[in-house]
């Protein structure tokens, strides 16, 4: 089934319209017309083959929301006409511990990633939501109950949204919780509107002074400039849980210092240069600790988008067509974005 | 009441005889005649000003076993004659959170160091065990239950034995759980027995392939020499909990590969130099954490020598006169010893 898409034949060519191949569906997959996709930093990463290991064609693209227009004849729980989304996974092993717990982004014999993933598929890694279509194992796709007129807003949350939902249920914030979002951008952004409807106090740092509106209006109850040393200060020995966001190299200690004793500051980003290294008394005096959360497995995923639906939560994005794809990279780098781009897929058809 | 003590007049003298003053019991001290004190890392570190803000003259020694000459007239509890101990804390703001919750260690008003520590007593800071007696509130000072011909063993406990337990407790290692002690020193010794007593399947890291069947004497169901990378990948992914004793700056990412999901590594040492800056992605992509821990509170201190009494537990000593006190400290920074020195406090009439 051939399928228009958006995607780079190489690392240093520009994103251009492509013609891929979509497998029929099996028993148990279904066929999703997607509506949109969510740009994500893995995106511009992958594509560009930043991380190295890009498998070409590469078609990005993990924050995908659309509708169903074929399922396989053993597929049960969805039909064609709904409303679905599918986020960075499209496949895992289903039978290691982590699996078992339905935490399939850890899969220990590696989960398949939406685009440059295995698959027996043609051409051998999988292709991602800069497409008209995708077929994806019922296992893998998410249901929708927002109201359609946000489907668009919807998508981000497959990545942006799971990534900061999950840490801040697995560290369990709540009402009581004094919760650090470190970095107002796709990720962050969702990070404050998340834990606010969690019910913590949140707290959200930015380097840019410009961006202390914002960061309230999207839920923060306190907002401070980190590069602020006083404001910072203000905070010490304070936080529950920190979420940092920010994958860019910084100083890790001028955050765990605002860390209560036991408090867990989670990373969720990888930086392309080390962090300074952490001070380690830092950890010490006050049992303090820095972790890793990596997005969240389809079970949760489904918890967060039924969460968000019955919250009213979505993502603040600026929709764009898929033509607009390299400047849309361009500016994301800069940060110069609120806070998520969305490709209208129908542009693909253009 | 003068008392004859062991310590230096400046960081760069040696340690000589110094007579000191001890204040008469009040109505909630405990005054002990010291049998023995055990040598930790932290009184050569302070003792040499290697830290800084050391004040002279200064009086090492926070690893204290004795027996009770005086109490105060409201103290209940303890009776002249008792086993008592006291480790690093002797005092505590008593009105803090972390004092509430009986974590001493985590005053938020800073504990009171046995030495080196703030105090009304002359000379204005406190001064520790490597000294005939001291005056301790009651609330600071442990029971030992151990059979007395084992007390001079038991005095490591005080420090080495509650900063390795504390972390083994917290983070609820147990029969189940595969244990990483790295560093088999003065801490490194008793984690490997602490966790073998707790029930878990243990193995023991260290850089010298010469201490392995050392290491299996202490209790250790595997040891794993990390430099050799084809022992450590075999370990990939398969801890629970890992203690690092290793204060020397070395890699952490060696040790973190092999945490399983959700692992933690605890360090309990503060680097002279930093740890080369941790592999974020290493953490990401498991859920694993980087922890610190400090000590332990007094009723965990209590708990722990309860423990090691009904285990039969001590550490592995090498006696001392307090006049030798240089030697083993040249001996220490070589790790020259098995594997800890416990001085022999009635070497200091002499």
């Amino acid at each position: 089934m051939t399928t228009k898409a958006y995607g780079a034949h190489a690392a240093d060519k520009p994103l251009q319209s492509l013609d891929i191949e979509r497998r029929a569906p099996g028993p148990q997959d279904v066929q999703i017309e997607i509506a949109y996709c969510g740009v994500c930093h893995s995106d511009l990463h992958t594509v560009r083959s930043e991380w190295g290991g890009t498998l070409y064609p590469c078609v990005p693209g993990h924050e995908i929301v659309g509708h169903v227009s074929a399922v396989g004849h053993e597929v049960t729980g969805f039909k064609v006409g709904d409303t679905v989304g599918v986020g960075c996974l499209v496949g895992s092993c289903q039978h290691c511990a982590a699996c078992d717990e339905g935490l399939e982004q850890y899969c220990e014999n590696g989960f398949v990633g939406t685009y440059n993933g295995p698959t027996p598929d043609a051409p051998g890694h999988t292709l991602g939501g800069y497409s008209q279509r995708i077929v994806v194992d019922r296992k893998f796709v998410l249901k929708i109950r927002h109201p359609e007129e946000q489907l668009a807003a919807v998508a981000p949350l497959l990545c942006a949204g799971i990534t900061t939902y999950s840490p801040l249920r697995h560290w369990k914030v709540g009402p009581g919780s004094k919760v650090g979002v470190v970095g107002i951008g796709g990720l962050g952004h969702m990070g404050v509107k998340l834990a606010h409807a969690m019910g913590a106090h949140v707290v959200a740092f930015t380097t840019s002074d410009g961006k202390r509106q914002a960061a309230l209006d999207l839920g923060a109850n306190e907002v401070v400039v980190s590069r602020n040393a006083d404001e910072m200060k203000a905070h010490a020995n304070s936080f529950d849980f920190i979420l940092n966001t920010v994958a860019a190299s910084h100083s890790l200690d001028a955050f765990t210092s605002l860390l209560k004793r036991d408090g867990t500051m989670v990373l969720v980003g990888v930086p392309e240069h080390p962090h300074p290294s952490p001070n380690i008394a830092n950890l010490i005096f006050k049992r303090r600790a820095i972790a890793g959360s990596l997005i969240g497995g389809i079970a949760e995923t489904q918890e967060m988008l039924d969460f968000c639906a019955d919250k009213g939560i979505v993502s603040d994005i600026e929709m764009i067509r898929a033509q607009q794809i390299d400047e849309a990279y361009d500016r994301m780098v800069k940060g110069d974005v609120k806070y998520r781009f969305v490709i209208d897929n129908s542009s693909l058809a253009g």
